[in-house]
C-alpha cells in the first residue's frame, strides 16, 4: 500500500512593506501562493510617507481580496536620518499608475512593531519568517523592544542592499540607505538573514514577454499588475536607464516559497554607517570562506522563469476577488503552480 | 480678610534611570520632594545591565517606601552600539556599597517604552516632564514609536552631555556616548530639552560637609545615601581623580523642582555621530545668540547650597519608611524645604 | 669691574602665513621686535588664494622695509579638502582696507616647503621656531618630505584651533578646519607644539584705546595698521558679531618673544578628522594631568597690556622705512620696548 | 618600393614602487621591454619600510643590470595614517626569498617627490606616464608641491584598488588603504587615471605553467623571479588562500606597453575616507554611462597569455647582465616579443 507524501505546512510570514509597485506584487504573490501563510502585513515609511504606503497596502488587499490578515502601520520616519522617499520611481502616491479603490479594510489598532512582536511570540519558535521589503525601521524597533524575537524567528528574508550593485548611491540600495542604522541592527542580530539584493533583483526584469503573460490572465488583479508595470517601466527607464524594470520585492517572497528559485552564498555582511561615499553599503566579505557561525547570506542568481511562474501562478489563483469566487485556475496554472 | 496663596500643582515627571548611585539619590529626591509627582519610573541599560539597574531601582523604592508608582524595565542594549557599562564607577552591581534589600515590589508588565508613551498620552498636554538620567534608548524608542509624545511632553530635562567637559572621552559624557544615536534622536525632536551636563554636575560635589549633614539625619534612607556616597567617593577618586564625587542625576530632578537652582543658557545642541575623537559629543554652538526657535538649553552654574538643601530636605521628609511613619520633619527641614 | 649682562640671542623664527590683516600685524611685530630674528617668510593658501596672500605678504614687507629675508610661496590648496577662503573677514584681496604698494621684492625661487626644510636644516638643532599663522599645509608637507626637521625645530608656535571656542564651525577654527589633515600631521609629530587658539586670541581685541595708541605713532606703518584695523573691525562685527576685532596672529609671535605674555597649559591635543559637526576640532583632553611626554600645550590667558605693548613698540621701532631711517623711538617706547 | 613602418617612440615612464615581489617583476618588465623608456624609479613606504624597499629596488636594479636611471627614495610614511606594511605577504625584508646582492648603485640625492616633479617638468607635456605600484604618498606629495604636473603628465597608470574586490579589508586594497588620503588626492586630480586593480590583477596568476616557462629561461634574473614567485606563492596561499599568487604590479606596466593586454572601462572612481568598513575603497559608480569628462577608468579583463608573454619576453631580453652581454634572445622570444 502506498502512502501519500505529506504536504508541507505553508510557510508563515510577516510581510513588512512600503507599497510601492513591487511591494504590491510581493503582496499578491504572498497571498496567491498556497505555500505561504500570511500572518500579518505591516507598513513603514519608505517609497512614500507612512500614510501613503499604508493606504496603498490596503488598496492592494482590497484588489486581491485579502481578508482575515491584520494590517498595521509602523514607523513614520527612519531611526536617525531624515525621511527620504522615492517619488522618481513610485510617483507621488507611492503606487502611481492604476486607479486605487477606496479600501474598506480597517487597520489593526496596534503599532506595527507590536504586531510583529506579538505575532512572532504567539507562534512556535522557528516557524515565522520576517519578509521586509522596505526600510528596516519596524524590524529594528521590534528587535530592540523585544530581543527574544531573534531566536524565535525562523529567518529574515529581506529585499535590500547589494554586494556589488547600488541604486541610491554608487554602492548603496534604497531600502538600506534610507535607514542604515536600522539595517545595521537587523544584520547584526544573530538570526539567519537572507539578503535578496540588487545583484539578484536586477535579474527579475519585467520583460514584455512577462507583461504579456500577466495581461493574458485577464483578471482585475492581473490588470492592476499590468498598470503598475507600465508606470514602473517608464520611471525605471527615465530615472535609472533600465530597459525593463526590476521587480525587486516579490523575489524575497519567492525565496520563502521555494529557495531553489535563486542561488545564495553564505558570506558575512555588515552595514557601513560612517562612509561618505558608502553610507548604507551592505559590505560583504568574500575574501575567505564564510565562518561556520556566519548567519548572513546573499542572493546571487535568479531562475527567471521559475520566479515569474510563481508570480503569474499566484495572480491566476487570486482570480477575481470581487466576484467572490476563484478564477478557473486550471487554465493558467504553470508548471510551478501546477505541481502543488 | 486674607487669602491663602494657591499652592502650585506638583510637577509630574517620569524618571528614566539606570541606578546607579546618583540615580538613587535622584529617585529619593523625586520621591521626597513635595513639588514632584512621580508618575512612573523606567529603567534602561547604562551604569550596569538592565537586569541589575532594574533590581537596583526596586531596592531604592523599597528603602524609600515608594508605593503606587509603576516601575517598568526598558531596553537592554543601545540602539546601534554594543553595550558599555560603568563598573569602574558603580561597581559590579551598579550600586555597590550599601546592602540592598530584596524588594517585594512587582514590576509593571509593560515595556518601559509603552509605559512612557501611555503615561504621557494619558495626561494633559504640557504637563509631563521626562527626566532621563541614563542613556536615552528608552526615550528615543518611545518617540519613534509614538511621535505624538513630542508635542504632549512639557519638556525633557536630562542628565547627560557637557558642552565643555567630557568624562567617557575627552569631550563626551557617559549617558550620551553609550547610545549616541538615541541622544541624536532626543536632541533633534522639537520638544524643549534642558541638558544638565557635566559642566553643571561637576559642581554638585558631595563634600564632607554635605555627607556629614546627610549622616546627621539618622534615618535608614539617609544611611543608605551615606553608604552610596562612600563608595562613589572612592571610585570617583580612583577612576577619575576627583576629590569629592559629582552627584549628577539629582541635579536634573532639582531643576524640575526649582529652576533657580541653576542658571541655564539657550543654545543649539546637536550630537556628533561620526567623530573618531568626538563621538557622542553634545556640540553646542555659542558663536551667536540662539535663534528664537532654539529648543535646547544647557545648564551652566549650580547654586550648590540650594541644591543640597533640596536633597537633604527630601531625605528628611522620606523619614523611616519601614516604621510606617514619616520622620519628625520639623527638626531637619532646611530653608528650602521649610518654605513649602 | 662690571660685566655687562649678556643679551640673549634673538629667537629665530620662520613665519608661515596667509596675510590677512592679523598676519600683517604678526609680520610687523616679528620684524620690529629686536628679540626676533626673522629667517624666512612663507605663504600658503588660507584667508585668500595663494597668489593674493603672497602679494599681500610682499606688500607688508615693502611697507615695513623688510630686507634680506627670503619670502617664498607654498601650497595653493589644502592637502585633501577643497579650497575655502575667508572673504567675509579679509575681503576680496585678503587684506582689504589700506592701499597696497606694488612691491619690488622678488620672491625666493624655492617652494615654501623647501625653504622651510633648508632653513631648519641649515641652523643648529633647537634654534628655529616655526610660527604658522595659517592653514598648516606647508608645515605638514615639509615634515612629510623631511622628517628630520621634527627633532631640529625648537618648537611650533601656531595660531589656530581653540579648545572651547570655534569660529568656522561650532567647535572648529578656520586655520585648522581648512586643512584638518595637515593639522593632524603637525599636532601628531613629537615636536613641542604651542597652540595659540581662539580661547586666547579672542582676548587680543583691538579696542578703541589700542587703535588710538597705534594711530598716535603717526608713521606710515602705523597708519597701515590703523587702516587694516578699520576694515577688520567692520567685518568682525558684521560677520561674527564682535564689538572689537580679535587680532589673532601676532599673539603667536608675542609668545615667542616673551612667553609670559600669556599662560599656557600642557594638555594632549589631537585633531578630529571624521566628525560631521566637529571636523577640524582641536580636541584637548583635560580630564587628567597631562602625561610627562605630552608635547602639546594650549594658550589660556593673555596679558592684554603686555601684548599690545609689544605690538605698538614694534611699530614704533619700524619707524618710517621709506625715509631710510628709524623713527625717533624714545618717544613711543613702552615699558616692554624700553626694557630692551 | 616598400617603406619600413616607423617604430613608435618608447613610452617614458616613472615607476614609483615599494619592492615587493611583484614590484620587482614590474621593474624587470619595464627595463626589459623595448617599448618602455624608464626615466626614473622612486620608492615609497608600503610593502615594507622605506629603507627596506629602497634597498630592494637597488638590488633588483643590480640583478637586472639597470644603469643610467636615477633611483630616489621618497616618503617614509603615509600622509595621515600610521605605517602599515605587509610582512605576511612580502616577508621581513619586503622581498623575502632570493638572496639579494649588495648593490653598488648610488641613490639620486633628490627626494623622490622632487625627482618626479623635475622629470615630468623636464619632458614635453603629454609624454611622461606615472606608474605607481605602491601607496600613493609620493605622487600625492608631488602634485601638491607642483600642481602643474597634472597637465604635463600623460596619464597615471596605477596598480591599486578594486571596484568589486578587496584584500586588506572586505572592500579595500593594500596600496590604497595604507594611504587613502594620498589616493584621494591622486584620483581627484584631472589627469587620466587608469586603475589596474584587484579585479584585473587577480587574473594575473603565476600558475605552475608560467613559473616553468620563466624557469626555462635559465638566466640569473629568471632564477631571481622564480625564487620570488616561490615565496610569493607560499605567502599568498597561507595569508589569503590563493592557489597561485596574483602578480599585481607588472600589469600596470604591461598596460603602458600595450593597452590591449586588458580591457578597461571608463567610470567615475573616488576614494572613501570616512568609512568604518569601507575606508580606502575605490568607489566606482557604474549606475549610468560615465560622463564625457570622466578621467578615470578601471581595468576589467586581462589577456593572460599576452601579459605573461610580455613578462617572459622582458626577462629573456634582460639576459645575463653580469656577463655584460644580452642573452641569446632569439631562442626565448615569444610572439609578443618577436613582433618588435
Amino acid at each position: 500500500m502506498e502512502t501519500q507524501p505529506l504536504t508541507p505546512a505553508p510557510k508563515k510570514i510577516i510581510l513588512d512593506c512600503d507599497p510601492g509597485h513591487d511591494d504590491a506584487v510581493a503582496l499578491l504573490l504572498a497571498h496567491g501562493n498556497p505555500d505561504i501563510e500570511l500572518l500579518a502585513v505591516t507598513t513603514v515609511v519608505g517609497n512614500q510617507t507612512l500614510e501613503k504606503v499604508t493606504r496603498n497596502a490596503l488598496s492592494v488587499a482590497t484588489i486581491a481580496g485579502i481578508t482575515g490578515v491584520p494590517f498595521a502601520a509602523g514607523c513614520d520616519r527612519p531611526l536617525v536620518r531624515t525621511i527620504e522617499t522615492a517619488p522618481s520611481i513610485h510617483g507621488e502616491t507611492g503606487m502611481d499608475g492604476p486607479d486605487q479603490p477606496e479600501s474598506t479594510i480597517v487597520l489593526d489598532p496596534r503599532h506595527a512593531v507590536d504586531l510583529i512582536i506579538e505575532t512572532v511570540m504567539a507562534h512556535e519558535p522557528g516557524t515565522v519568517t520576517l519578509v521586509p521589503t522596505a526600510g528596516l525601521t519596524n524590524i529594528a524597533m521590534a528587535v530592540r523592544k523585544e530581543p527574544r524575537i531573534v531566536e524565535r524567528v525562523k529567518e529574515v528574508v529581506l529585499m535590500g542592499g547589494g554586494y556589488h550593485v547600488g541604486n541610491w548611491s554608487a554602492v548603496a540600495e534604497f531600502n538600506i540607505i534610507i535607514d542604515p542604522e536600522a539595517a545595521h541592527i537587523v544584520f547584526n542580530e544573530k538570526w539567519p538573514v537572507v539578503m535578496v539584493g540588487l545583484d539578484l533583483t536586477h535579474q527579475a526584469l519585467a520583460t514584455p514577454e512577462i507583461v504579456d503573460r500577466i495581461a493574458a490572465i485577464g483578471t482585475k488583479p492581473a490588470k492592476f499588475v499590468i498598470e503598475l508595470m507600465e508606470f514602473f517601466t517608464k520611471t525605471y527607464k527615465d530615472a535609472q536607464g533600465f530597459e525593463y524594470p526590476p521587480v525587486h520585492d516579490p523575489c524575497a517572497v519567492a525565496y520563502v516559497i521555494d529557495a531553489t528559485v535563486m542561488t545564495t552564498r553564505k558570506v558575512p555582511v555588515d552595514i557601513e554607517l560612517q562612509g561618505k561615499l558608502t553610507l548604507g553599503m551592505t559590505v560583504a566579505d568574500f575574501r575567505t570562506p564564510a565562518p561556520d557561525d556566519c548567519h548572513t547570506s546573499v542572493a546571487v542568481d535568479l531562475d527567471h522563469k521559475k520566479f515569474w511562474d510563481l508570480v503569474t501562478d499566484a495572480i491566476v489563483r487570486i482570480g477575481e476577488p470581487d466576484a467572490g469566487a476563484p478564477a478557473t485556475m486550471a487554465a493558467g496554472l504553470t508548471a510551478a503552480g501546477g505541481a502543488k
